[in-house]
This record gives structure tokens, C-alpha cells and sequence, in this order.
């Protein structure tokens, strides 16, 4: 059930977001919307100049992929097992800082006049321009211009060019460029979802200095034995009369930029920052490698790294992009959702991307199985080698999910339900560790990464492993209950849906399970086959015997699938159906989300969801289910699911419209476009919502465009909103690149890349050959 | 199954505990085995002279019963309505310190030589003496003989009596008698039964003094807004020729007392010891009626009060007092029980009995159900006015559970699972907020206090509140499930075991409200009837209406009680049976207490319990069940038993007697009999076990005694332990006293006070007169 819709907030246009005016009441949540990031450092939308609003309305944010701050997790009542660990990512220093000096008058918003204000978020561009004319209170009237790029091509490196005009006068200007390393995280929020439990100040500074126009920090964390640096350089354009200052304190490097501006003269001045951390290099290293980096791009020049930048996203946008005719609302929202996707995720194998990007600090920077589930699949259909990156983020982690595995008693490997680099840092485990789920999402993300790259030396070499471990953590979880018939049955388990928690054969994680152990039993006896010696390497290492393999096909055969003959659907778990339902209707709006309101003793007893569970696993293991079977499930779901988590609307839009509930399709849809943009849940300032991101791009491709992958093949049953023209987007498999393009009249599939390739469309199985293939309507149905 | 047998620890006399070495090893324990209370106060066994052994040898500990310090507790990861505050039972000034000097030696059990060292609790008495003959390292010899009484008749009294003789030299002797307030709690343990979360020192010396004989101190907590006083009085015996010296420090108030003492002549320093706290009287009068009391205390002398202890102890054995002829481990293991039951029950209705009594820190000397299902019925067949106090105490916490039930939605009143006055101080929910089973609990407890007593009066004035409060609370809670038949049905809820969590029809939760709601529609009824004014008020009072009254009624009748027909046994709850069984046998005996080393989500995947859940209710409800039916549930339950609670060996003995398991009665019985004399669980340090102690009771009079008390009248199939040659034990009931004396040859029913009664006597009815009633052995039957 739909129940908010939303006014939107920026004036649509195709390839940026506008703010049109300053106000303190949007300013915390506009720091999130312009916030630049690149998948390893992120830089929310702060003013360079300064922000003297009051406190709550704003959040100085900068942050690092995966560089973290650990602390103790202490429970009032604790118990075995529990984490005990707890990771934050680090706000880190701020570098953004550029005050402007107008004689002695500080150039601030929040002070004098403004006679024009825009910030536009270019997402060709990869910038953030603000434009402003002010007026000091004494009278003095500049242009501003400010360009941020965070560097996609560069990742260390960030660049802002801060230009000013004179408009009324001759006279002094300076600027104060900075990195002030006192920062801190949030560490109190009324809600648990925000804040972490970081005590204070956790950074230290343990060298800074500056240089004519460079400057640098080099911090370290208390616990976590990390460290990192901040080093800046800065030019300045348009006069070479000027004095530059440098001045060092304890945690805060300035380097002040001094000289007579002329009326009607434009003077800029470019700043360059580069982080480096001792995740990336050897601690001894990071200010020699933030200095180069620094150096190289000021060399290199500020044009030629926004030119840099707009090619790295032509690329993107070559790969990625989805064109909706017809509906401008949506064709930005989509736009932007997919543009905050390629800020937040890492690259490099060693990271992932959080539940919030690099944008805020809600969920203390973890990552969860949104990423291979929700956000995954957008990657591996645009951008497949990222998809491989965060794969490879899980086997990294293998060794650690083996520890937790073994600390609770089982086999195998247990995957964390939130960390940063490896240990569980989930301190409620029953929507925490109890998620045993998470074991089979990473399986099914590479399994399909597998099917549509053929990357079979990724999974032979490293996936496998990530395969057998987790099997083995199934076939030992479970176990064959006689009142159950024998059946395999997974006990005391937390589902995707966290309303209801700690129970009995919960259907999505019996389904997913089963896939696990079946597709190791099918790895196991291919890697026989195909490739023994890898297989006797990883048998042993593994320690890997064929009874155990016969065992995982044992339990995969044998397991439980829960279905409710008295309501012909697929109850959520062995309790669900005996529990009192109520609907989202009756329950007042101002409770909502659930658990901020109400307990979860009082959340557990009911028949309510907060995000899809039975309907989830249904869209994942679409082949497995018919329409009829789907459809029966989303009308018994559908009015009890509040979506109070932001991953929730995506899955109901795609299965919506494949059941002909296009309105609804529709609505949800609008939902999850624009969660972000229009700010759905009141909450986009403590970050945006990335798996909810790549769910609208799911709706569009696997909803509107009506795109399912099974048995290895591409299925295409495209069903266009009547309101929307066309709908193009293109689609990276087996090493093909194919463009679809959606109209009421036809559908064309254009193959861009790779050799021809069948494809079902609409139950037909079609060749898609080199260049323009138009099939016609859906009437050929 | 009885896993552990334990060696007993002190030789077996019928009316002492006699520790007759001092040792550092087990001077924890002893101090917790020799701990003094009344009921108002305790004292654990520290020594007067004070202690240089080890860290973690000793625990110095004074506590008042109900006066807490709060403090907030903070989750690391928190949800809606998890409890706020915490309550801390203090450990308050000890006041217990008389320091002995010899010349300018100090006394001290550490130093020099022990010559003879015994020390004996009287339970006649009430009395611990200790002698000893103690050679200093210079060589100078004295007997030391220390007495403590902790008043039972003066609640706010204690009494030391310090006598010192020299042995083989005349020289000076000096006593420092003091009040220390420098003292804390424990807060830090690796077992999470164990500690606060208070941090560091809590309570604030406010006022202090000293005058001659006398000392103070007043303090008060930080938070909690209580505040008490310590007062003492000291004496001096066997010289007139003294110096006394007060030392009056920011915490610590000492009265010296220095002589001269001839060889072979003795010397008593008497100390009278008085608390008083603001939950008493007025915060400003504490120190007033602390120094009354010892005032008093001193002119009345300690040989008055050491009659009066012995007078009182004499009428509370007269009523209580079990006698086992033939095994005189048993006779003193239950005796000590009793004798710690009685040290440790608040008799004011406004405290209760804590689950360590008054001699530790174990739980925060918080408040369970252990009092109102465990404790309550040895008072109330013994001690009535004592299970009237509890009842009131429960009364008291009204409001505070209506606020309770309010914050989480409900209507009613829900009790908290643990707490000092109050408010839901569970920091686990799963297995705190979410045994709403209390509240039935205390409903229980209340029916049977009314049943045994007929004090309708009581029932109708305040208990009657309660009862409609909880059954406003269970029709609210839960729901007329359609696909369980439209049974009423209470979802989401753990019952006693807690090693299960979260369950859907918890059956003895189910049976047990069924019975409040069935309860409070009977007493509403009656009450119309015969105290019309007395409804009128409290139906005002509540807002109660007739429709609700039979919406109790409904619920009742339609209550879902769990079967199951495959196993023809009475399943926990909806899943218990559906989880894997794991037999005790086959864990690990280094595993126990599974909580200790099982993450909680193991602990609830498999068919293990903590303790008796079904087999309890069976226990409680023992009319609705076949004999037949017991046994089957048993032999079920009894193999995935840890007992891990100490709660559970009472009623395993108990039912295993019933059925006909008499060794197994037996050892069950004596792992609860001498649970703590024994330290059967290596834990008797941390406090006693109160409900366990009141179950040895249980499980002579319930189990060998073969009580039963059902539709209102007493039902005795007794079963004498073929090694036993004689039980003895008294019953009030119905305001009569009967002693039962049971040997193998007859059973002897002695009423000794009030009318005759009929009994059920092996299903026969008989009526028991005056005097002796002599009925021959089991084969009436």
C-alpha cells in the first residue's frame, strides 16, 4: 500500500538538480544532495566559506571509504557471542574550507544580502557549481563562483576553483584556504538508525605543516591502529601580486591568500586535496603520496581534471544511462539515483558501499546485504567489472566470516550483517547476526555475476571458496526434524522482513539456502570435471571431502519450503499465519516508521512486514513461482508491508507491474525514483539511501523494461507506463552490450557490443543480431 | 537429569553451620553462607576485624533492602520501550568494622598464627559466633570471640558483641570500632548475572559524626534521591578505666576504646548498629531514629536482644520448621533454606525478597517472579502474614505497571520482569519485558493467598485490582487468531524457560492467564454480589464495564492451549517441537550453563530448556492434568533439561515423586536442598539462591509431603524417601495449624490450632480433628 507521496523539491531537468535559494531549514538536508564522492573519499555538500547557521542545520562531513574507527560494544545485558566490536567510519579532517575575506568582512550566507543564489549539480559534469551574488553588510557587492569535483578518474584526489568579482569596488580580498582536523562523528541521535557510539573526539593529529601554497595533515586513530593525510595545494589566478601566509595550529593548517582585487576582475583560486590512508599504502607513506598527488594535479591543471572528470562519466553514462521520455520527474530522479551510486562504491575490492554512500553517517558507514542484492545487479548490468570489485570485497572478508562462524559454534563461514572490514558490528543480533540470510545474498550475487560475465577464473579462483564455506555453514545450521517429515529445516532465523524476527524456516532464507548448497554441489562437481587441479587445491585448503559435498545436495533436496494450503501462499515462516494481521491502513500515520513508535515484542506479534520477504525472494527466484503464485502472494503482502525500510517500494514496483497492478507499479516506483530527491522519509540528511537507488534502477529495468535473468538467459517482457514515451537503457551480458529502447509502438533492441545472442522476448525466443533488431508490440505476445 | 553431585562442605549438625578452618579460598563463599539479615538489612560474613587477603577473596557487603541507586541504561543498538533506568540495590556504609589492636599489632586472621578458629551460624539463635585463638607475630596469644545478631525483631537494629582475653601477657589492648562509607558496588564481571551498571562511587557522605560512644554518618545517592543513616553505639565490658577517641573523617567515622588488659580476664566492646533511610521516614529524621535505636538498643543491652532473636527464631520455627529424620545432610540443608528465607524477606510490604536475598549482588538485588510463584508458598503455609506483605509489595507496583503497559500500547497493568519499585529495569527484553508470564504469576500467588487464608478482605480492598489490571492486560495482549480456529491466542511472548524466546503460545503462559482472566471475571461477579459498594468503587476507579468483563470471559474460554497429538504431550509453545532435541547427555559438561557459552539464537534452535516450563505448569495447575499426562511431559522434557536456573531441581523433585521416579526425587531434591551449603553451582559467592531454598521447601512438603492444594482444599499423598525414617512439617491453612508427621508405619495430622478441616488424604476425604489423627500408611489407598 502506497501511502506518502511526496512535493518535489528541485525544478526537473534532465542532467542536474538546482537549488534555486539558501535556506537554513534545507541546509542540512542539501549538504547530502550535493555531496560529491567517488567510491573512496566522499565530501558532503558544505559551504567552502563556512556555514554560521544554528546547530541541527548542518553536518561538516568528509569521509573515506572503509577508514574507521573501532570501539567497544558494551551491552547493559550481554550475552555469548554477541559483537563486540563496533567499526564507525571516520568523518575525517575537512578540507573544503575556503574563506573569502572581503576587506575585513567574511563572505557568509547567513550574513548581508543575497542577490542571487544557485548551486547545480552537473551529472554530465561531475560538479558542483555554486553561483552567488552578495552583498556585504558594509555594502560590497562580489560574484562568487564555486566548482567542486571529487575525482571519479583520480581517486585521492578532490579539486575546488573558488573564483570572485569585484562588482562594486577596488579592494582587499583574501582568501584562507584550510584543513581543520577537528572533526568529530555524531555521536547522539534520537533515532538508532543515525549516530555512533564513538566517544568524542576520536582523531589525532600527529604531524601537520604548511608551505607557501601547500598544507597538510597527518592523522591517526585511537583504536584501529589507522592513519591518514590531508595535503592541499593552492594556486591562485588572475594577479600575481599577492601575499600568501601560512599559519599552523595544532590541528588546523591555513594557508591565507592575500591581495587588492580591481572591480570587474575575476580572481580564482584552485585548490587541490588528496587523501591517502595506510589502507592505501604503507603508514610511513601517505604525506609523500597525498603531496605528489596534490603537486601532479596542480600541474595537470583544474581543466584538465574537470575534463577528465566529464569523460569518466560520458563512459558512465554510455554504459548506464536510462533515457525516460515522457515523465521529467522520473528521468531526473533515475539520473540521480544512478550518479550517487557510482560516488559511493568502492572499487578497489578492499570496499564496499555503505547504506548511506560516502554522503552521511547513518549506519555508522557499514555495509549490509544491500549491497549484493539491491545494488549489485545495476552494476553488473553497466559497469560489470565494479560488480566484480564488490564481490571481491566479500572474499576478502572470507577469513573473518570464518572466525564468527567458528566463534557461534558452526561450520563454514558466516558472513556479518553490518561491518566495515570484517567482524559483525550488528549490537541487536535478532536483526543482526540472526540474518544468517546475508551467507546466501552474497552466493546469489556471485552466482550472478558468474552467469553473466562468464567469469568463470573469478569463481574457480576466488568464489568458490566464498561457495563451499557458506554451504557448509547451511548444512550445519540446519537440521532434519522428524515432526517436519525429515524435511531440512533452518531454525531460529531473522529474515529480510526485520518486523518479525527469530523464527522457524523463514521462506526467503530456505529458498536462498537451497540455492547455496545447490549451486556448491554444482560447482563442487564442474570444478571436478573442468579444472581438478584447481579443485584438489581448493579441496584442500578446505579440507573439502565428498561426503560433505553429497551432504549440501542432501539438504538442498530435503529442504523445508514452507507453503499454507488454507491460504494457497507462501507463509514468511513457520509463525507468520498464526499471528493477528493488521493492515498499514489501520494503523495511524504518525506511527510510522514502526520502530521508532512501537516495540518490537508489539511489531513481532503482528502480521506485518516492513519490506518485502516472500515477495523479495519471489522477484530474485522469479523462475521458480508462476504469475498466478505471485500474484496471490503480493495481494496478501502487499497491505500489511508499511516499507518502512527504503529497500521496500523497488521490489513492489517490479512485481507490480508484471502482475498488471500498473498504478501501483507505478506509484512505487515514484517512491523509490525520487525517494532521495523528494526526501520520502524526512531523512536524506543523514545520507541517501544507495540500495534504494539501485532498486529504481531495478524498477525501471526489471519493472518497465520487464528484464529477468534465468537459466542463463536474458528475458524480456517490457510493459511501458502509458504516460511515458520511451524508455531506453542498455544492458552489459556475457560479455554483450545491448541497448533496448521502449516504445508504445515497437522495441528495439540494438546490440552495441559482443556477438549476436538469443533472448527471450515475451516467451519468443528471438537472435539478436548485430545492429538495429525491432520486434514488434506487445501484441506479439 | 541430575548432572552434578557436590561434596558437602560443612559437617552435618540439624541446627548449624559450623566452618571450622579459615581459609582465603573459600572465604568469598562463607561470607555469603554466613551472611546476616532480617528481612529490612543484611551483613555479609565479613570479619569485624577486616580482611588483607587477595582481590577477588572477599566482597565487603551491607545492603538495605529496596534502597537503589538508578542509572540510565544505554543500548548500544536500542529500540522503542526498552527499559530506561536501571535500579542497583547499594552496598551501603559498613558498619560492621571493631579493628582489635594488640599492643601495636593488629588482629588479623593473615598474619601470625591461628591456634583455633571456628565459626558457627546458630539458626536458633540467629546468631554467628566465631572463636578463635589467635597468636600475633610477636607471640602475644588471645581468644577472640566475636558475635553478630542482625535483629529480626528490631528491623533497624544490628548487634555485635567483641570479646578479646589475653592469654599469656597483660598489656594494651585498643578497639576501632567503625562506620566506613567508602564503599561501592560491584561493577565489573565476566558473568553477566552479575554486577551493575553503576560506575564507580555512588553514594555521597552528606553528614558525619562522633561523640564518646557514638558515631554516624549520613548519606545519600546521586540519582535516586534516597538518602539514609548509620548510627552506632558502642560499650565497653570488663574495665572502667578506658580512653576513648573518635575519629571523625570525610567518609569514615571510628570510635577507639584503649585499655589496659590483664592476662586471663575478658573484654567485650559491644557495638549496636542502626540504618534508617529516607524510605522510612522523612529524610530528615534518619539520624534521629538511628541514634533512638541504638540508644535503646545499648540501655536494653545485648543480652536482650539476643533473647528476643532467639525468642522470635523459636515462634518461626514452631511454624516452619521441617524435621528429617534419617538424613541429617537433608535436615540441615533445608533448615539453612528456611533460615536464609526468612533472613531475607521484606515483611513491609513495600520490599520484597530479592533473587540473592540480602547477602549479594548477584541481579542487582533486583525483584522476579521468584518471589510470587517460588518464595511465596512457604510463607504463605507457614508465615501468612509474610505472603500477605509480598502480595501488598506487588500492590504497591500498581501504578507503576499500569505506566508500563501504557508506554508499550497495552491496556492494563504489566508488571516489570524485574525491577526494586517499579519500573522494567530488563535490559534483555527477550527474556525480560517479554515474560509477561509475571503478571499471572502475581495473580497466582494472590489466588492462593486468598484460597489459604479467606482473607476476602484483602482481596476485595487492593488484590482485586490487580486481578482486573492483568486480565484488562491478557484480553489486550492477545488476539483471535482465524487460522488457529479463532482461538484466543498470545503471540511473541517467552514463558519461564528462557532458553526459549519469543514463541508463539507459550502453553504455561497461556494456561496461566487463562486463569487470571477466568479469575478476575469471578471475582468481578462475586463482588457484584456480596460487596456491591466495594465493586462500585474499584469498577469506578478502573473504568470498568460489564462488556469488558465478558470479553475476559470469552478470552478465557477460547484460550488456545497447545496439544500435541503426535507426541500426546503438551508442546511449550507453537515451535518448541519443530526445533531440534538435544539431549543434556550430549553436551559437553564444560558447555553448562549454556548461557555462558551458547550465542542466545543456538540456545533457542534446539529443544533445550533452562528449566521446567511445562512440567511447571503441570506443577502449578496439577488438578487439570492426569497423572498419566505428568509422566509422559516429563519423561519429554526431563532429558533437554540443563537446569541452568536454579529454579528448576524443586520441581523436577517434585513431580519425579509423584510419578514415581523416587530416586530421582531424591536427587533432584538434594541437589536443591544443599544447592547453596554445597555450592553446587560455584556461584553461592555472588549470593544465595532464595527461590531455590523456597523450593527445597516445596519439595518436602509438595514432594515427600505430597501436598496439593486444588478447588480450595489440601490434598496430601505423602511418599517418605525409603532411607528416611521420619518427615515432619506444619500447614496453615484456612486459619488452621496442622503439623504433619510422616513415617513409613502412618501418617500423623495434628491439629494445633483451629477447626477442624476436611482433607483429602490419598483421594479420601478425612476430616481432621483436634488433636492427633492417626491414618495408616499407603495402603488406604
Amino acid at each position: 500500500m502506497v501511502k506518502k507521496t511526496k512535493k518535489p523539491i528541485y525544478p526537473f531537468e534532465d542532467w542536474t538538480i538546482r537549488e534555486t535559494e539558501f535556506s537554513i531549514e534545507t541546509n542540512y538536508r542539501n549538504e547530502t544532495i550535493f555531496a560529491q564522492a567517488n567510491g573512496y573519499m566522499g565530501m558532503r555538500g558544505n559551504f567552502e566559506e563556512g556555514y554560521s547557521g544554528p546547530d541541527g542545520t548542518s553536518l561538516k562531513g568528509t569521509y573515506i571509504n572503509g577508514f574507521y574507527e573501532i570501539h567497544d560494544i558494551i551491552y547493559p545485558e550481554g550475552g555469548y557471542g554477541f559483537a563486540k566490536t563496533g567499526q564507525t567510519m571516520l568523518n575525517v579532517a575537512d578540507s573544503k574550507i575556503i574563506e573569502l575575506y572581503v576587506g575585513e568582512e567574511k563572505f557568509d550566507l547567513l550574513k548581508g544580502k543575497i542577490h542571487f543564489y544557485e548551486r547545480v549539480l552537473d551529472m554530465k559534469k561531475g560538479c558542483v557549481e555554486r553561483k552567488i551574488k552578495w552583498e556585504s553588510p558594509s555594502g560590497k557587492i562580489v560574484n562568487v563562483k564555486i566548482k567542486r569535483i571529487v575525482s571519479l578518474q583520480r581517486q585521492h584526489l578532490a579539486v575546488i576553483s573558488f573564483s570572485v568579482e569585484p562588482i562594486n569596488f577596488t579592494g582587499n580580498i583574501k582568501f584562507v584556504s584550510a584543513i581543520d582536523g577537528d572533526v568529530r562523528n555524531i555521536t547522539e541521535s534520537e533515532d538508532v538508525r543515525v549516530g555512533s557510539n564513538l566517544k568524542g573526539r576520536v582523531l589525532e593529529t600527529v604531524e601537520r605543516g604548511a608551505n607557501d601554497f601547500e598544507g597538510w595533515i597527518s592523522q591517526k586513530t585511537q583504536k584501529s591502529n589507522l592513519s591518514y593525510t590531508c595535503a592541499m595545494k593552492n594556486e591562485l589566478i588572475g594577479t600575481e601580486k599577492y601575499e600568501v601566509l601560512n599559519n599552523v595550529k595544532e590541528d588546523r593548517v591555513e594557508v591565507a591568500v592575500a591581495f587588492k582585487a580591481e572591480k570587474n576582475r575575476v580572481y580564482i583560486l584552485n585548490k587541490f586535496i588528496s587523501y591517502y590512508t595506510s589502507k592505501d599504502c604503507d603508514k610511513s607513506e601517505t604525506m609523500k603520496l597525498a603531496l605528489e598527488e596534490v603537486r601532479r594535479a596542480q600541474e595537470d591543471g583544474f581543466c584538465k581534471i574537470e575534463k577528465e572528470q566529464e569523460e569518466f562519466l560520458q563512459s558512465f553514462w554510455e554504459d548506464a544511462d536510462v533515457v525516460i521520455e515522457g515523465d521529467k520527474a522520473l528521468q531526473q530522479g533515475i539520473r540521480f539515483n544512478m550518479f550517487h551510486l557510482l560516488q559511493s562504491v568502492g572499487r578497489d575490492g578492499k570496499t564496499n558501499i555503505a547504506a548511506k554512500g560516502l554522503t552521511g553517517e547513518g549506519y555508522e558507514g557499514h555495509y549490509f546485504w544491500d549491497s549484493d542484492i539491491y545494488i549489485l545487479p545495476f552494476f553488473l548490468y553497466t559497469k560489470p567489472e565494479i560488480a566484480k570489485a564488490l564481490i571481491m570485497y566479500r572474499y576478502n572478508l572470507l577469513d573473518a566470516a570464518r572466525n564468527r562462524a567458528k566463534e557461534l559454534g558452526h561450520k563454514g563461514a558466516l558472513y556479518p550483517w553490518r561491518t566495515i572490514d570484517g567482524p559483525e558490528c550488528s549490537a541487536y543480533f535478532p536483526a543482526g547476526t540472526a540474518q544468517y540470510h546475508i551467507n546466501a545474498d552474497i552466493v546469489y550475487a556471485l552466482k550472478r555475476y558468474v552467469e553473466a560475465t562468464n567469469d568463470l577464473d573469478f569463481l574457480y579462483d576466488y568464489g568458490c571458496e566464498i561457495v563451499f564455506e557458506t554451504a557448509r555453514f547451511w548444512e550445519d545450521l540446519g537440521a532434519y526434524i522428524p515432526l517436519k517429515g525429515n524435511k531440512f529445516c533452518i531454525n531460529t532465523v531473522t529474515g529480510p522482513d526485520e518486523y518479525t524476527a527469530l523464527v522457524d524456516n523463514n521462506a526467503y532464507t530456505n529458498y536462498m539456502a537451497k540455492m547455496n548448497l545447490e549451486y556448491a554441489y554444482d560447482i563442487a562437481n564442474k570444478m571436478k570435471k573442468e579444472v581438478p587441479e584447481k579443485y584438489q587445491k581448493v579441496a584442500s585448503k578446505l579440507n573439502l571431502k565428498d561426503e560433505e559435498i553429497a551432504s549440501w545436495k542432501r539438504a538442498a533436496d530435503n529442504m523445508y519450503l514452507p507453503y499454507s494450503e488454507e491460504l494457497d501462499i507462501i507463509p514468511q515462516d513457520d509463525s507468520f499465519l498464526y499471528k493477528e494481521r493488521i493492515t498499514v491502513d489501520e494503523i495511524p500515520e504518525d506511527q510510522f516508521p514502526l520502530l521508532l513508535h512501537w516495540h518490537y515484542l508489539n511489531i513481532y506479534r503482528y502480521q506485518i512486514c516492513k519490506q518485502p520477504d516472500v515477495l523479495l525472494l519471489m522477484f530474485l527466484q522469479r523462475e521458480k513461482f508462476t504469475i498466478e503464485q505471485l500474484k496471490k502472494n503480493f495481494d496478501y503482502y502487499e497491505p500489511i508491508t508499511t516499507h518502512d525500510s527504503s529497500l521496500s517500494p523497488a521490489i513492489f514496483s517490479i512485481l507490480a507491474n508484471e502482475i498488471g497492478y500498473t498504478d501501483k507499479a507505478y506509484k512505487y516506483f515514484m517512491m523509490t525514483a525520487r525517494m532521495d530527491l523528494d526526501d520520502y522519509n524526512d531523512n536524506v540528511k543523514d545520507g541517501i539511501h544507495a540500495a534504494a537507488m539501485a532498486g529504481s534502477w531495478s524498477a525501471v529495468v526489471n519493472g518497465f523494461g520487464g528484464m529477468r535473468v534465468y537459466t542463463d538467459e536474458l528475458h524480456f517482457t517490457p510493459r511501458l507506463p502509458e504516460g511515458w514515451k520511451m524508455l531506453s537503457f542498455n544492458v552489459k551480458y556475457k560479455g554483450r552490450k545491448i541497448n533496448v529502447k521502449l516504445t508504445h509502438e515497437e522495441s528495439v533492441f540494438t546490440l552495441l557490443e559482443g556477438e549476436p545472442i538469443e533472448i527471450f522476448y515475451f516467451d519468443r525466443r528471438v537472435l539478436i543480431k548485430s545492429g538495429e533488431n525491432i520486434l514488434k508490440g506487445y501484441e506479439e505476445k
